[in-house]
């Protein structure tokens, strides 16, 4: 049996290819399935959740490893011409603001990143309200009680996509604080994706976009 | 002191104004906040969860009682020109689907209605996604274990917002396996928002397609 | 075998005396616990969470329905001398606001009332704790992702009460939401009590400005 | 005392033989219970959740390192002769659908082998529906959202055993999502194994199949 | 809109056509939905978790009010010549196993009923067993620790499908308890559905004994 | 500041004196604790959840490595003469036998062990029940589903004392499923202590042969 | 088929026969099930969790509406000589202290009552340890935070079986809080029964006292 | 981009300026935020949950290794003239009774320390709470059933911060059964910080003592 079934229309049909999963796969299986998908010309061609051992089997791929992001082969330029903001609430939050960022990258937006948000200091979140002026979606990235992107609607007219973090202990329970926060917020017009999910936000960020 | 204190600029900042939850509101205390709010000029103007006894205070609003919403003031005409689809599993998601559906009409917009097609039926499923061509939002009502807008996310490059349905018994634990199916979707690209709630999902549809 | 055993010496050791808590109890029981502890001299004497047919056997009591607390005896001056603030994120938590207000009233304390003071609106939270100056300590109470507590930490010096609420639906899962978002946030220095517990944050702060 | 109580009689009553299970047990216990069931003439003979270093106790046993089973007596024909499928959503799956095929081929059953039919590729679902054509039992393997077995069972006529995975993170909570995804589905007939059990799903799979 | 869009095909996909959920539809939605599917020709045609109201406007329909089963159109033979019994834990389990009972009748099944074969009385569960000799599949229902079927399944050979059942109080959960313990059941080769799910469990029956 | 603050006269008021437990207390600290409670002739004297490394500081004592308990004092006759029977589901669950068994020995108590009696053999846990004759109290060891308990209940007379234990994976959630499924039992009369407490089931048990 | 298979050796095998609960069965299945078993001879014959509804099938029995139990045939003289106490925190725990006692009267056990021990009137715990000289077996009945069992165990030699109750609100979950607090006990030796579940509590002290 | 961007104006508006988190932060990126705190003036300057390699960066620092705090600069004197006392249930909570000692003093507070004061000794808990006659604020620590703040709230009249700890194991849940304890507690002034927080709850001592 094959290691994987490659599904390679799917770039045709919703705009953004297949991406692979590094997490949990060989080196040998890895290897075999990139392998593949740089025969199909699939692009970009990105691994994500990969360790620093699987980036060196691609000496050729551009490595993030904070955010764990291969970028194999990059989209020259972008699809659509929206321009995207990650904002996260501290600087423990970098990791998944740097996936979604390099994923962006890789399919040709340079997002505008604004870090240290949060609304413990509500004058910087208010201050960051203010750099979004003209951004077209925010991806808004914070752990804890996770108030940020509640704060955010309350200031901005773009559509704001949250990403609760496992950042934070004890009654944080690795991120169902965050999340079961953004899902109450009382700002309507917020969508959350998984927790620590930064590649996903960045693909729902690039679904808007393409709308623009 | 005064039983709420509307914030009048929200409309300005962030393209749509404060909506009024009409849970838990008394007769006397929902009369003051509209009329308050008549006065400001915000419009559209709903009242979202509210019972049929308080849509008889407001015998010019329109009330839908499946989504229990009261329109008190429309907008004539839509701020933006984006498409909208409302989509769902099954019939049981009929209120989520009206929720969000009145609300959007109040916004100037007017839904495509899908339903059943829920993924047990899976050629329903692509059906459906051959008759979003063209649509700008997506937003996926679906209970139980709310796979619809995994499959949806396979078919089409349009944002895809899921609401996760309280609908289901057991297991489902009153949509709670439904919201995280959702969040572990495997279809990157997916944003959710909380268990039932058609408005914020209208909301954040709002927010799109103000970008389009 | 009698149906209570009354701390009497509870108000000599704590500074506040035993409560009488109304829910469950029966007319008959309610009446003979309260006699019992008026004889003692015990002040203020208070039922929380009494129905308005408890309130009936206490006429010349006075009772908060919004809070459901029987008043029947005041203290007439307060043992100290704090200034409480208690402000809240929306008119539904209306009635948490209405428990802490009374109870602290009973004690002989005024409290300044803030409603309508949620982050989704954080101009509105500002102009809250500029109101604050002054102010001993502060109940914040909010439902949904309640991060009021957790804005105002960061603006204002007083110590914080943060009281979650059951007010939201869905993935609020009866304050859930709003318990681990305010255990988890990101201010340091904030105190939570149970879910709806304005009864309790009113003695937590009768506790601390008893030092004041 | 002795370490183990073999129930020698359970492959008569039953029709499959007790297990060995190798996590948490020792090397000289797992080699004197293995002795004694090799005595009995119990078969097949296997140990479920081995680690490589258990498997060397047994030079003459098959190992099978992916789904961590140690194949020690082998039955040589099938007693039943139905035909079961594994098909798995993902690559990530593959642990699992490795224990659920070995345990299978020990009892003389070669399944048929589908991976990397998850529904965000729908069509690769719909193909595997359509191999599976004949089949007398499918046993479907999925993590995250996990709604594999819902899409088949609206397909195919064979019963369908779920096995939800613990691939994902963040709201996956190590399977608890797809377990409740897979419990809550909306299409009936589907039934489900404890998370990670391929060994469970193969079991029931065997039971199925005796009655042929 | 129409109110539904049934699946017309499903009964030849699957071998058992789609079947009507009567909790929370109308009872003009309900009459629409029927009569549409009466036009179709399917059958049977069974309405689950139906209300007696319900059931009025079918009058020549059965009614199972234990069950809240509306059978308005029986197979008159099976068409499979599998036994199926239907065993449960205690007599608090009685609505689970008539809905389960009255759907396998309606496809022309007539199930062995046990009852009270709980394993606290486990000669009871003994001698449950010895009946089930020449039985096909067997559903066992229970509630509270549900641990019925992990016995059963060390004395038979035949598939098990445990329906763990809302029975109990306390640290049931409204059955969770019952549904974790026969998840991880230590007896392999039982499988599970939903909470209460009786229906389910049937379909599930019919499934594998469509195999037979 | 010292270490700690022993009870000394607990002893004297429950019958048992303080223990102390192992786990997380430094070499020094640990060896501190022992010699002051050494000097106060506290008997037995026992350290539980203790490493080997921990042992090494008490050459003189005896050391159970699969339960994890230093028995540095032992008392040399039994306080009171019942007879106690710790009994498991299967071999993984021997530390928490191990750790029941070694507390009752050093309190004098030589207790029945009977290893592998889970429910999925039941004729293993008849022929067990029956091996109780005589017996005063039975501590009931199980992990996964955790019946044992439940079915023994039904067969003998003697108290039981369930311990839930953390064997078993996926939905077992570290010995919740086992826990609720002890707690939700039907069968009246069992009591239940934490997961793996095979200490405080000692402790309990001989809270009740202390009144034989 | 019968309503009910009534297991008449159990009183035989474990000392006290089975038990009838009344919730969920209808008045002719419980009338049908009380005959029979009072045909039988089994004694004492009790109702558990009855309406008075129920009770008045039965006018000769005996009726606890506060603990809902219907005793229709009463032990003359109980069976061992112990002596148990039932003890609880607070006012609100009164129906499970009632269903506790009326059941061990059915059995000819008159137990030692305490009321309103609760620990944060700790004076008061003194006072009830001190009651409790001489006792064989302490029932500790408590909600909220539970800490009952937990200070008791710390002051008296006889086993106590603690109760959890769902007396308290928000972040008590219907007596999880309890449940889980108990459960976690520092106090060693302290056993657990089902949340509200007294009629437990007093088989498990009847085991016990069985053994005096 | 920078790594963080200082809330330098904090301490002026609250009283206490920002801390820095060690936990997951980079030797460099830890060392350029310290220093551009140094540069600020800000004081005390502490970093929190910092590993010793982390110390290592600042040997001018004092390490406090039990609770993982590095104190870089210290206030000389108190801002405010409270006194605070840090009591704990056992001697495992002594993490969390360092590091709110370490924090207290570093903003020139010298806390009374009283260890091992848990409520299954609680003549232990009524000498502590007499040593506490002056205090203005306790911070109690407790792990388990965690009911130390309960039973002191009824024994004297200081404002009380429960901290609930990991402590534990089972049942424990890493702390949700000490946080659900405190939260659900019947003694009503306490409030709570989060699981093992001893630094907030060093900082909500700091807020009330400001006040005094």
């Amino acid at each position: 049996m094959s290691v994987a079934d490659i599904d390679r229309d799917r770039g045709a049909r919703t705009g953004h290819p297949e991406v692979v999963l590094g997490s949990g796969k060989s080196q040998s299986d890895l290897q075999l399935i990139v392998e593949e998908m740089l025969e199909t010309g699939i692009a970009p061609l990105i691994v994500t959740r990969a360790t620093a051992e699987q980036a060196e089997l691609f000496p050729d791929g551009h490595y993030d490893p904070e955010g764990k992001v291969i970028v194999i082969r990059a989209l020259k330029s972008a699809r659509a011409s929206g321009r995207v903001a990650v904002v996260s609430g501290g600087t423990s939050d970098a990791p998944v603001v740097s996936e979604a960022a390099t994923v962006l990258r890789a399919f040709g937006i340079d997002p505008l990143i604004i870090v240290d948000a949060g609304v413990a200091g509500v004058h910087r979140t208010l201050k960051a309200a203010e750099q979004m002026d003209g951004i077209d979606v925010v991806i808004a990235v914070a752990g804890m009680e996770a108030s940020l992107p509640t704060v955010l609607a309350g200031l901005i007219s773009a559509p704001i996509i949250g990403v609760p973090t496992s950042v934070g202990y004890g009654a944080s329970f690795d991120g169902l604080a965050a999340l079961l926060s953004m899902m109450a917020s009382c700002a309507p017009g917020v969508t959350v994706v998984n927790i620590d999910n930064g590649f996903g936000a960045a693909l729902a960020a690039l679904r808007i976009i393409g709308r623009c």
